[in-house]
């Protein structure tokens, strides 16, 4: 565990990433190991309990078998990744803070005095915090696209390289102020409505604020309708670099066998355009937790995902995927270490 | 932390005990201390984050507070109390599993193999085992009452004597075959309604077997209809040792000034039974789960708890409590260790 998390200024990772070479990846992913899975529920049942009574933790141990290839399951290192990046579209005045606060935001997190810094120590996994080119955010995408396809690809592929083959749990979050209108952009031009289905208060925004960011986000799927031919379009034309990042993390996550906690609203928006790609390539995820922000319930669900945890919480910042690695956690715990019906010679279900 | 939990043999500790020495506690019980409450509330307006954006995380360290009556909070120390007893019902043919499974549990426990084990180890918190005379049964309470005064006062007695100033904060659970029949009698005569509305299945009863379930929460409220006058009594007549001595245990943390947190549907019912006397005798405890007993929503809604966690679980023995010392201990990270806004140099809302 590290309180001082890393900082790579390199916005965008190699030079000559298309998007192309990103459709060419998700033609051939992994899929799960039944087999892990299959050693998974057969313990399980015998396991010194009544059926089913720990309830998502036993789901939780059947889902890191099927997603890490490997039986039993583990959990010990977690790694813990912020990306930050900012937003030409904040200049338009849809957020509570100004943009000079994501910068701030990644010094405090050097400085270990952020919410995620105390929950990643807490967790005792590794806190990275990706710093992309804040000096130079996305266009304004209600003028056109926020990238074009390579900037696109390059902060799909810096996102991929935060993953490494010995993590086996990855907790994924973003800072960047305005990132909930390029969120709820993508879930717009993805999943329809209205603009005002996917836009909330953010940071805290309400009233005029919130019209205008309803009107911001309803004007940048307009502007860019005739270019979001596909998701990864959609991601690269009102997305940003930090969640094109994680996007690409969830992708690199399912290569190297290694199940994701996705964290609120921003973060299950880049989840949901691999989702929209083809919904099995979010399988190998779990949304850690439900955020305040009211469209991420209707997300979530459109995604298939059950939070783990509902604490009303709306901080980002990887804040409530770094506290959910240790309900994973339990899971593997009671799942290794209970022992089985024989072991402890205690009676199983009276004969009915 | 042990994984060897301590035996007790003694059933119900002090012999002269009776619940008229409970009652008279109860009328001075100590309350929140405001002055920790607002400095809470003070240092929380001035961390790097928006208001309100760790939600329920904020919640609890002002709760902590409150009935730590300190400043600042602390959940080091966490102890988990598991208390076993036996029920004279079971032999009615309550419950999926025979009497015997509760001392064969017990066990379970002193060797390590229960999820409680598993739990209590992940969250470096004491594991307390409590076994109650599993040889002495509570009378069947459908022909009578299930204790005389003084069983029950003594049950309650050796609860309290599970508590120790040096405890930080306060996991309590079960362990009881037929203890979910004795928690719905307890609801039933507590809150009303009908017994189907509190009879649930447990350890996993259906069918014919719920319908005798429910029978037999009808048959022990009617029975004993005369002799519940006040809520000590309805405990008396229909509930049990273990859960008696949950009461115990919750009456003396208040004492200590020790927050608790309780697990599921048995749990939450011996808390019931002060909440029926004075609503705020349980103001310094949370509901930590939700257990999948379905009567447990309702119950915790009555109590005016909204449970931390939802994850489907319904084993009792205080796992759920258990899990839930991490969401605890992380609000209390969060509030100690978190930079202000001065410290971090961060910007504030922009003026609007």
């Amino acid at each position: 565990m590290t309180d001082t998390p890393d900082q790579a200024s390199d916005p965008t990772g190699p030079d000559t990433a298309t998007l192309d070479d990103i459709r060419r990846l998700l033609v051939d992913m992994p899929g799960p190991d039944l087999e892990a899975g299959v050693a998974a529920v057969a313990r399980e049942g015998q396991l010194t309990k009544p059926a089913d009574s720990l309830g998502r933790l036993e789901e939780i141990s059947h889902w890191l078998c099927l997603w890490q290839g490997r039986y039993p399951p583990r959990a010990d290192h977690a790694r813990v990744c912020v990306f930050a990046g900012n937003h030409g579209v904040a200049s338009r005045g849809v957020s509570a803070y100004p943009s000079e606060v994501t910068a701030q935001m990644v010094q405090n997190f050097v400085a270990g005095g952020g919410a995620v810094n105390q929950l990643a120590a807490l967790a005792d996994a590794d806190l990275r915090v990706y710093e992309m080119a804040l000096e130079q955010p996305t266009a304004d995408f209600t003028e056109g696209p926020a990238m074009d396809d390579g900037e696109c690809a390059r902060a799909i592929a810096y996102g991929m390289m935060a993953v490494e083959d010995n993590i086996e749990l990855l907790a994924l979050g973003e800072m960047g102020i305005g990132n909930t209108t390029a969120a709820a952009a993508i879930c717009h031009a993805l999943l329809g409505g209205e603009a005002s289905d996917w836009a909330g208060p953010g940071t805290g925004v309400a009233g005029a604020v919130l019209d205008t960011k309803i009107a911001v986000v309803s004007a940048g799927v307009a502007a860019n309708k005739a270019e979001m031919s596909d998701p990864l379009n959609v991601l690269r034309c009102v997305g940003g670099h930090e969640i094109a990042a994680i996007t690409g993390a969830v992708i690199a996550a399912r290569v190297a066998r290694i199940p994701v906690l996705l964290d609120g609203y921003a973060c299950t928006a880049a989840a949901a355009v691999l989702h929209a790609i083809d919904p099995a390539l979010i399988d190998h995820c779990l949304v850690a937790h439900l955020s305040a922000e009211p469209a991420h319930r209707d997300l979530a669900q459109r995604l298939g995902k059950r939070p783990l945890l509902d604490l009303d919480m709306r901080l980002g910042e990887a804040s409530g995927a770094a506290l959910a690695i240790n309900i994973v956690r339990a899971a593997v715990a009671c799942h290794v270490g209970m022992a089985t019906f024989d072991e402890a010679a205690v009676s199983g279900r009276s004969a009915t």
